[in-house]
């Protein structure tokens, strides 16, 4: 890991960007902190140049609530190099949402699967280096982003404490998979109008995890209108569970 | 309305029965208000006394939180004159339960609607007199109960602000029409793994309801398994809209 910059924010957060390897990607700590916080890492379905208003507000918060944050740029998106395969899954993607037709298991798994299978290992050997800073120590929580991913990650990540998952896009059939393998506390976020978002398959998917302690809140305001409480009840779940 | 008995809890809330009619009822104030706060009626599945301590809890919560809380017995139940309706529908609900035969809508509907048809109005000439007190003004709110009566009292009654709707009876076909006409916020809480929930049933209402704000929160724990942060989660609710 290799920090490339370093800037205060406005209520005095340290932001660090960094590449693990070519992978870009921004730590925020308290820069006051007198010993190691919990790690929450910052999920999101790429591109950290556009992502980044959203990142560094949850960051932010989760910075405020008493943890470090982290995230990493997503396989193929970003300044990432693009994967042939990637791009012609989002084609055929486009070209059926425009013809109405609907979103097919066999398009999801190519838009998505590629994506967990590369995107959790990176993930993973992110927190080898994160764990091993100073700043950090104790329990792991991962939030929000591409919803497969999430689950991959709790589910084969031992040092994940807690997961958000933000039900906000399509669910490959191998996701149920792991979610039965999902044994850590989960907390689901479903934007019940979110018209990108397949509600049963979220539904199902949350009814498919195997942890022993789970909540679903699902709320109005589309796919981006996640209301203040509801990322305050977030915030609590991982206070709960991180410390 | 009529006063029967008065005794102070053990920190400090003042416990009231009183009669309404025939109809008994419990209020509960904080006694050292000094000013009229806002009222929560308590819903509940019925039987005054068996109730009680989830009833008590429920209310002290409130008070704590700022509030005045109050309830009624429900018809044809505790002390109150049974039905000979109301008693062969129980009788062949059970009946179906025990033969492993799935609930219909017929059995629903003799169950439960002419339980709405004649609580609804019960609870809204409890408020009447309630709001009469010096103790109370400003907004209501009404939680849990049976959530057909809930639902129904949400959609006819102007006075009430906000409604937290517990999922865990049986829905007739006539709710989902009454849950179109709410539009005041609703917190719905669902207990995922509650084995009297029609689990899909309590779906469609929240999506029937009218509220242009509404949140489901589903948490594992049983049809009595209410997590605390759960409950936490409603009082804020409840804060958010009646002060």
């Amino acid at each position: 890991m290799r920090f490339t910059s370093e800037r205060r924010l406005d209520d005095g957060i340290l932001e660090r960007e960094f590449t693990l390897g070519e992978i870009p990607g921004i730590l925020w700590t308290s820069g006051s902190a007198s010993e190691p916080v919990p790690l929450m890492l910052v999920g999101h379905p790429g591109g950290l140049r556009t992502m980044y208003p959203r990142l560094a507000g949850r960051a932010r918060q989760a910075v405020t609530n008493g943890f470090a944050a982290a995230t990493i740029e997503l396989p193929g998106r970003g300044d990432r190099p693009r994967s042939p395969e990637a791009e012609q899954a989002r084609a055929d993607l486009r070209r059926a949402v425009e013809a109405g037709e609907p979103v097919g298991d066999e398009i999801v798994d190519r838009l998505i699967l590629p994506l967990v299978e590369q995107a959790v290992p990176e993930w993973q050997a992110a927190l080898d280096a994160l764990l091993a800073l100073p700043e950090t120590g104790g329990r792991v929580g991962y939030s929000g982003g591409v919803i497969a991913v999430g689950v991959r990650l709790a589910a084969v990540e031992p040092r994940i404490a807690a997961a958000g998952l933000y039900a906000g896009s399509f669910i490959p059939r191998a996701t149920f998979d792991d979610a039965r393998l999902v044994t850590v506390p989960a907390h689901v976020l479903l934007q019940w109008d979110d018209e990108w978002n397949p509600r049963r398959q979220a539904l199902d998917l949350f009814d498919a995890l195997g942890s022993t302690e789970k909540t679903l809140h699902a709320n109005l305001g589309g796919h981006t209108g996640v209301p203040q409480f509801a990322g305050e009840e977030a915030a609590r779940f991982f206070a709960r569970h991180l410390r």
